[in-house]
């Protein structure tokens, strides 16, 4: 009997999950060590504890009853277009439920969300020695725009050293 | 006499003003002809409309009454952290008001926010050839990811064929 597949968007009761897939998101990268997420800071960051805010949304895929992917995403903005898109923070599919195109049942699930609200674009960022996945995405319609832009980050002391140099804001 | 330098939070009187920074930014960047963002645009989806989402704040800095600045930013999201973020998307200063710290008083001012909010990071992209720009950011701490990160974007016809290829969800 054909496999039913099913993508819907995370509850509560899902953290466990979406942590476990974190985690070998993580192994698969290299850096297992760097997952500080916690299933209650998952809890109080993804919108399901009462009057926090939502700051990303995951999209679950099942096979069966079987938690088989994962998109976890935000909305971004562009301003030449003044419209919102979305950025794709995290995609995995579990390596045994790899080749059956639900990477790209995420992805397809995404680009229609753009569009539902009006979107401009879907994007995220890959590590450049990961070439099956950007081959993989060049072959869904992606555009590599990794020679033109680097990323900057300020995070950890930096970020702290960076606030004290002259915060300005309301009220101030 | 010294010049009293305020930022703020813009509201939807200032969308005029924003829309001439974008165009500027745009110009600097060497791509004015990109910028499809009208005054409308920017009401509806920068959240001065009601009932309409606001998917991107807005600082603005004043010199005295003079608008001089200006940050355009989201909420980003660290999966690994399970913290939110600060994405900046823009970031300008006028010509004139250049070299005085204002560049600096922004993004201290997003740091700030960073670190209220509880997150983890402040992060954004710069063009690879605008090394001047490249070396102001590591001045104020900013670590360069542009070795190991490829982005990679999805719009236009390709997001429309992409939502076509087996979008499920919720309901479907």
């Amino acid at each position: 009997m054909a496999s039913k597949v099913t993508v819907r968007a995370a509850v509560a009761s899902d953290v466990q999950v979406i942590l476990e897939m974190i985690k070998e998101l993580a192994l698969y990268e290299k850096e297992p060590d760097k997952v500080l997420a916690t299933q209650e800071s998952l809890h109080d960051t993804l919108g399901f504890k009462e009057g926090s805010r939502r700051y990303a949304k995951t999209l679950l895929l099942y096979e069966d009853d079987k938690p088989a992917g994962m998109a976890l995403y935000f909305n971004s903005y562009s301003t030449w277009r003044a419209k919102p898109g979305i950025y794709l923070e995290d995609l995995f599919v579990r390596p045994q439920f790899r080749g059956k195109g639900y990477g790209t049942t995420l992805l397809a699930t995404l680009a229609k969300e753009v569009i539902d609200i009006d979107g401009a674009r879907l994007e995220w960022s890959v590590l450049k020695w990961n070439e099956p996945s950007i081959k993989f995405y060049e072959g869904i319609g992606a555009t590599n725009l990794g020679i033109e832009w680097q990323q900057m980050r300020v995070d950890g002391d930096a970020l702290k050293n960076l606030a004290r140099r002259g915060a300005l804001g309301d009220g101030k």
